[in-house]
């Protein structure tokens, strides 16, 4: 993969937490930690294509993932550069040849879903039905519970300030290859897509966890990226179980330290590697 | 109040929840309540206006607040009927005069957020600067406690299946008013906006508590309905502080049990009813 095109791009992480007063229950007055929640909008060529509000950890990461999950740009050799400019909060990506038919595809974006009000929906069902996950791939209780301490380890701002959403993309022999968090689970796991393009990462043996719930748009999310396992610390929707069954994603929620709740897919988790299968 | 202009509504609750059939880290087989998502498309006069996925506790009043949230009605004295239709999927809104430059105004939206990707923020900030609260009001930690004691009552969904957020709408005096839980926290604010205006309720006076996070578009729905008290269970963002400062709105976070945190509009809070205030 070393051959494959990477953008240029900037490295423009901002200040992810910030201190205020605030008075607690017994009239102390408290220095309490917050997270950081910034605009940055994104424009592909001079055209604006939407307004985020980002932590503003993977800023480059998450306009190139916002960009690949919304189906606007559809390889990451199109992308030329990625410039973020904290100061006018904005990102510019400049693409190596004009997008055709960027005004239809931003027609077809649907405003939707899961945190309520999300994004994709309309017709990614269709999409969903043809994706085919990866079958020769095992999860074992080992492997998830390695992840799950990983992630504890790595969640920074959530321990301090809160009011963040963590996505961790994990390889169950090397572990964890990027943590993102950020103020919504839609720009987190948006800014994990996006690092795998940069990266070239295939998804098809990976691990993506993620602290959010396990609605619809979560499980087409990954489906998207072909990942055939999720783990969450939270719970699920109907529709996000319902499509699961559907691709069969191997689904995993209410994980945590050495609990689980194994959902769909159970085919591909194994107690041991080498023992036989779950179910 | 009792004058005042009511549309015509069904009254199309969806069953709530859903058992699937889960194995936990013992090997057990566990029947599991899910939460349920169902996408739910808006029509305005047969218009198209978008497609939300919701948990359809509330989808009249849902349909309503988004509507009015969005800015695409400026009253509900403009609607005339909202029928939902489970069957489609779909809610009609039928006005009962046809609302002009619907279309542009439909341009002004903005996907955005909190969440990561919620909706609204474009010119609202504009908007915020506009907006006065009444000081005349005061909550009292009393009444604070009183709150989240009559919220663990009411959270039906949340305790059963989890993967959704509760929004309560109180008055100080009489409690809550309007509880709802929505697989989103922006569907669930929206829908206490639609029930404030099918029941007529004024919420300068109110208090909002929510379950999700205060990040700036909690703050500018909560100060856009003119309340003035808005509490969380979680934390809070930078913007939601920004924000909450600059309207000068009373914004209490991390309250569970006897416990919170005090963050902005401190002159509206007291320890007791009586007596002074605390900053």
């Amino acid at each position: 993969m070393s051959t494959a095109h990477r953008p240029r791009i900037t490295r423009a992480s901002r200040p992810l937490t910030f201190e205020v007063e605030a008075i607690n229950e017994r009239g102390e007055a408290l220095a309490t930690p917050i997270a950081g929640e910034t605009p940055l909008t994104i424009y592909v060529d001079k055209r604006e294509i939407v307004t985020l509000m980002t932590l503003g950890q993977a800023p480059e990461a998450l306009a190139i993932g916002y960009l690949r999950n919304q189906r606007l740009v559809r390889s990451v050799d199109e992308i030329a550069e990625v410039q973020v400019d904290w100061e006018t909060a904005s990102v510019a990506v400049t693409t190596r040849r004009a997008i055709r038919g960027l005004k239809e595809r931003m027609k077809k974006r649907t405003v939707t879903t899961g945190c309520g009000q999300g994004t994709v929906f309309g017709d990614l069902m269709e999409e969903i039905d043809a994706i085919t996950l990866r079958e020769d791939v095992a999860m074992s209780e080992e492997t998830l519970y390695a992840l799950l301490d990983a992630v504890r380890r790595h969640e920074s701002i959530y321990r301090s300030a809160g009011a963040v959403h963590g996505c961790a993309l994990a390889n169950p022999r090397a572990g964890i290859l990027t943590f993102v968090e950020d103020v919504g689970r839609h720009n987190a796991v948006d800014a994990i897509a996006g690092r795998m393009w940069l990266d070239g990462i295939d998804g098809s043996d990976k691990i993506f966890y993620t602290t959010g719930r396990l609605t619809s748009e979560m499980v087409i999310k990954s489906a998207q990226m072909r990942i055939p396992f999720l783990v969450s610390r939270s719970g699920l929707t109907q529709m996000g179980y319902e499509i699961a069954k559907r691709v069969g994603i191997t689904m995993i929620g209410r994980a945590v330290n050495k609990h689980y709740l194994l959902f769909t897919g159970k085919r591909r988790f194994v107690k041991r590697i080498g023992a036989t299968l779950l179910a």
